[in-house]
């Protein structure tokens, strides 16, 4: 059994995120994403499972910034979640003042906050479970969690599904040192974060060598470097594996390309999207066009 | 004297923006950055001011968000302010367990906080000045405000300079209805937001239209269109002005490209740069040869 590091505490959605992408695993709750993240580069653990997008809210900043620093981690799995929100108090509570939940939660229930709490003060937390335990001790009136938090905290349910978006769902990521990647499935996703050089074209450029050899992108993230304004680091995915030819082929023009490049993973996609290969684009005409190249240069073929 | 809606209340760095911005007319608090920009399209304000960018934090989400919604609205102007942040507390206050500040300025002192507050509770306000607000009327402990927010509320200094990045900016917009223009300087910045058709390449050609006609990105953020996960809007500043025909040929083949596009303003830009233009892609070269080709049309040339 190997130790899984999670944004926790218990009760959080990426607990259960983490029960469905390593079930039968020791979890530990990690308080922040950089700490679940820095347990995985410690060997404190085996692998971490953080959130990575928000169908309403969009790229959890926290674990892009985690992963384009210190020693690379490689994602090799993913599940989606649909988000419900729950708010719970303690029981009793008749004037609610203050709502605490971590930012992302608050801002996917601030317009329910607003016409059914209104004048209540909300608190950013590091976690919606974290709020929950604020809560419970008496710190804080209400709490939005998971709907599970209720079983794990002195609690009870005051409104449920209060996200203002209905549907939205939460992308997680399970992370590990770099090592075996994942067999390919056909219907893979492949992350990169890439420093492209700082000039006229250079992020169409890089766009364009996926595009060319057919490859769909998935999800674009710009994140400033922190060291000039106006300098940025891409984060890309994309549909394929790097194991197939005409992914490795993107990656090796990337690589040429881009002043840093560095691969986040190769893993199954869960949202059962399928990946469709435009003519020309196939695993098989990167293979034949190697040959042909080959035979040209031995003189066999013309 | 026109009337300016700015993301209040007064002692926010967005203050001392409307104040760089548009010195001389009235100002208007409002406490949100949705309710700064609905100001103006309900004709309350002439033009409000709100953040848009972060060096060390990003974009500002709400702002994007706002801007893609509802009626268009043009940014005229921009400024560019150091941020400077300081730990405000009532006076004789010992012990900090509630820290409170806008999530922006929260993420920007989280290291400073670990270490010098240990334990104290990050709390989520909708502005700097707000956590003084609730600071100053007892509800939290300690406020991270702009500096100048001491002047405003009776709180004492308790640090100065706590921000984890030194030199970390914000840049903040002038916006109006759509209506006259700024003139061209030479030295101005366009900025759109476009949904690229959800097919293979679509973004790298989109970014190709840019880059063809010489045009320099500045800035590229994707945001969720909320609707299906994997659909994003793009928020693309660019270097030029509408006015210029590189510019206006550029807009008119996004135009042509895009399910969607918005223009979101062409204004100087506060940052100091220069717009270098590559050979053939000058405003005189796109004339030239919109001339030539109708000569050619005409039979006079060839």
């Amino acid at each position: 059994m190997s130790r899984i590091a999670y944004f926790g505490p218990q009760g959080t959605f990426t607990e259960q995120a983490a029960r469905r992408l390593a079930s039968g695993e020791e979890l530990i709750p990690a308080e922040t994403i950089p700490a679940a993240l820095a347990a995985v580069r410690s060997g404190a653990a085996g692998a971490a499972c953080v959130p990575i997008e928000n169908s309403v809210e969009g790229a959890v900043t926290a674990t892009l910034d985690s992963l384009s620093e210190a020693e690379p981690l490689v994602a090799v799995a993913e599940v989606l979640l649909p988000v419900h929100f729950s708010v719970l108090t303690r029981p009793g509570t008749t004037e609610i003042r203050t709502v605490a939940s971590h930012p992302h939660a608050l801002a996917q229930v601030r317009h329910w906050v607003e016409a059914n709490l209104p004048g209540a003060h909300p608190v950013a937390t590091s976690s919606t479970a974290a709020a929950a335990v604020a809560v419970a001790e008496g710190e804080f009136d209400a709490a939005v969690t998971a709907p599970v938090a209720v079983e794990h905290y002195p609690l009870e349910v005051r409104a449920t599904e209060v996200a203002d978006v209905r549907d939205a769902k939460t992308r997680f990521l399970l992370v590990r040192a770099p090592g075996e990647l994942p067999e390919p499935t056909g219907a893979d996703r492949t992350s990169i974060v890439a420093a492209a050089t700082n000039r006229t074209g250079a992020l169409a450029e890089l766009l364009t060598e996926l595009a060319v050899r057919g490859i769909n992108l998935t999800k674009l993230d710009a994140r400033p470097t922190r060291n000039n304004f106006g300098e940025y680091r891409f984060f890309i995915d994309f549909e394929g594996h790097v194991a197939e030819p005409r992914i490795g082929d993107a990656l090796a023009a990337l690589r040429r390309r881009c002043r840093n490049v560095r691969f986040l993973g190769s893993h199954p996609r869960a949202d059962n999207g399928t990946t469709e290969i435009e003519p020309g684009a196939a695993n098989e005409d990167f293979t034949d066009a190697i040959d042909w190249v080959q035979s040209v240069r031995k003189g066999a073929q013309a």
